[in-house]
């Protein structure tokens, strides 16, 4: 049997080393959505990996490179790491109470843009394998990372590079780029995403802002067309109007139900820490909020953009004016199947000056929650944390998962360094240190029962 | 008789000391919106009248100071000039071909923020004042400067101070902050503005923008209520939905509308100029297009912020959304009558989270077409510019003109250096330096018969 009492001993006395290496990658920016820091990253990613005696490879794509690295172990079993090392955006920059690219330690925290999303997770899985590689002197299966460069934009190019590498990628086990705790410290397990498709509107009406005292009842107006456009959309209910939208949406089986009635209510912290007043549609907490929560597809408005928007009055009447759109998206829809209807719509609502430039997507993607390797998981979680795992059939969010699932037909778990308030995607982000050190724990399990099952 | 000919002269063997002048004021930012440079504006504005002898007081108003001018002349009428040495914000910089701020000249323009709205008008009356007294050896009247710093953030504070300052104001005539030639270099006479109502609405959904994923379906969205709470405003077909939005309007006369069909078309100028492929629904050019451009109450877009704005995707869900928007009013509707009815509409429409910021408004205001200090200026016009004057009984934009009309009673009439390709309120805003020169003379010429009409 693995010794897993001395790799958690190794974990807890090696964790200043991890926390100094995890803050030399946060401090370097990588900031995919506006190209910032991207070979710099990537290198530093590959560095770290071959430090560990990984054979690694810079794979370029059509958009950022790829840094993917393997390790020999003592089977020919495979356990398969997907994270990645690009960034949200860290603006808007005066809300950060430290700056974004210096980690700072802060109340048993670590802020940094990226500590959680998904800096963190990488070292998590760097920091657990050093673990048991120093207590047992080897890895019990290969070892595998994929590592992008391109998650928070959509993940463009992933499909092709997991389609092209497929053989080389083959694993029995597949852990996804987050996980952690929930609000309450118990361990989740994610063994779904919404997909995505992500759209820029836009408007161009003439080449000239103009005076609104001149234009305003004769001058069309980019905004105007942008506001009306949206509004075809999606109505006050929150039902979305594009015709066809909803024709692949399946609803959740009875096991998906079963799993969501289980799962405990988070809807009292969800409104203190966003500052709500209530949910949409007055709906209260409980297995209807978090069945529209993941199993609802939605249509956002994540920005909008157009004329004067400094202080005070200019009386501009705008040429340009645009809208950045996520709709998420439940099994079976499609995004590229979603945007030619979006088109189509926009279109016959008599929209055809607005563009609509598709930014990316995602299809949904799902594990299921009855495979063995998914009982590994939770079992791990339940030594790790000490307390009974929490499983979700489906989450809100979108990834790339669907890409593995269908090219390696691989099962895709979640562990890590994740929680509620992480704040990933907005200012302050963070990662609890406490959470880091179990989550290794956690980690480290996963890799070393890999040995066990064989 | 005065010697018009001399003063013409004067004007053109002085031009480059003028330019000169205007280059130093148009040098010296003064965004009223911004409160940039304003205070060190009124010093040097004040400083320009002290030097031609003015009495010149700086008065404090509960927003950015006025400087009130005056000079004693041959008889006891008065001749009250209005301006503003503020100025529109400069954004977009990267449109602006030289720095707005550095007066450039450039193929017979000077470019600067301000050189047309309305530094350039505050030297030409100047200039036309130095050129009377240096052939004459006095005014022929007494000369009057109003020169305010808010016009350009609707002229919150002007109506107290005329209304305080009534005696001291009271004049035979008054000449407006604009004024020059149409696109083929007519001059033209504005006998009216439109008011014009400036909100910004703005929505808070929570303290903190979430990501889409979570919340695209279970929280409320700034975006999303703003575009709502945007599109019960105005319908598609521009028919503002505002009940009794319209209630006050008064159709135009018939002497309005023979003053409407005798003025030139300008319409194929205005679609190459703002690059547009067609007016609002489907009008073309002539009578009908000058009636819906001046006697038409608007609803515009000045502008729209909210969430993520930056290149690429980041998905967001934003908590704050804005829209600034002016009401363009014609007569006899009242900002604060329209204010009112919009924030019963959005109430009624359910948009009570959606809060209404009052950024300032104006009455519509007119002067009478048959006035003897409107026949002596288009007389002035005819002899300077030796072309037939074009009079427009009303134009798009707005501006404080009835706080002098209703607290004077004073005529209203337009001289100045604009045209239409000024680019007043955009990047590149420029005045054309012959413009400058003719409307000196005109300028001039309108001082010097206040002497004749006695």
């Amino acid at each position: 049997m693995t010794d897993f009492a001395a790799i958690d001993k190794y974990i807890v006395d090696h964790l200043d080393d991890s926390m100094a290496e995890l803050s030399r990658l946060c401090a370097q920016p990588s900031v995919s959505a506006q190209g910032l820091g991207i070979r710099e990253c990537s290198e530093l990613v590959a560095e770290m990996l071959k430090r560990r005696g990984f054979a690694v490879e810079i794979i370029a794509t059509n958009g950022h490179p790829v840094v993917y690295g393997e390790a020999a172990g003592d089977s020919d079993r495979a356990l398969l790491f997907y994270n990645h090392y690009d960034v949200q955006p860290p603006e808007p920059l005066e809300l950060w109470d430290s700056p974004p690219f210096q980690p700072t330690l802060r109340d048993g925290k670590l802020f940094a843009r990226g500590v959680s999303d998904d800096k963190g997770h990488i070292q998590c899985r760097l920091s657990a394998l050093d673990a048991v590689k120093a207590v047992t002197g080897s890895y019990p299966c290969r070892i595998k990372f994929v590592i992008e460069g391109e998650e928070e934009t959509s993940s463009l190019n992933l499909e092709a590079f997991v389609k092209d590498h497929a053989a080389k990628l083959k694993a029995d086990g597949c852990v996804w780029e987050f996980g952690g705790v929930d609000h309450e410290g118990r361990p989740t397990q994610y063994l779904g995403l919404r997909g995505i498709c992500y759209v820029e509107l836009s408007v161009k009406t003439g080449t000239l802002d103009a005076h609104s005292g001149l234009g305003g009842s004769i001058f069309p107006n980019a905004a105007w067309r942008l506001v009306w456009a949206l509004n075809t959309l999606k109505d006050g209910n929150e039902r979305i109007r594009i015709p066809g939208f909803y024709d692949a949406v399946k609803p959740p089986s009875a096991r998906d139900l079963e799993l969501l009635a289980a799962l405990p209510d988070n809807s009292d912290d969800l409104l203190k820490r966003y500052g709500l007043k209530g949910f949409l549609k007055g709906m209260p907490g409980g297995p209807e909020l978090r069945r529209e929560e993941v199993f609802v597809p939605t249509c956002t408005i994540c920005g909008l953009t157009s004329g004067y928007q400094g202080p005070g009055s200019k009386t501009a009447l705008p040429a340009q004016a645009s809208a950045k759109v996520d709709f998420r998206l439940v099994p079976d829809q499609e995004p590229l199947d979603i945007l030619r209807k979006l088109r189509a719509h926009l279109e016959a609502e008599g929209f055809s000056d607005v563009e609509v430039n598709y930014l990316g997507g995602e299809a949904p993607g799902r594990t299921d929650p009855d495979h063995p390797f998914v009982k590994l998981v939770l079992d791990s979680a339940r030594e790790a944390y000490r307390v009974e795992p929490v499983v979700h059939p489906m989450i809100g969010g979108s990834g790339p998962n669907h890409v593995f699932l269908q090219a390696l037909n691989v099962p895709i778990v979640t562990a890590g360094v994740g929680y509620p308030g992480s704040q990933a995607h907005a200012p302050n982000e963070n990662m609890v240190i406490d959470h880091f050190v179990t989550g290794t724990k956690h980690t480290a399990r996963i890799v070393g029962r890999m040995k066990e099952e064989e």
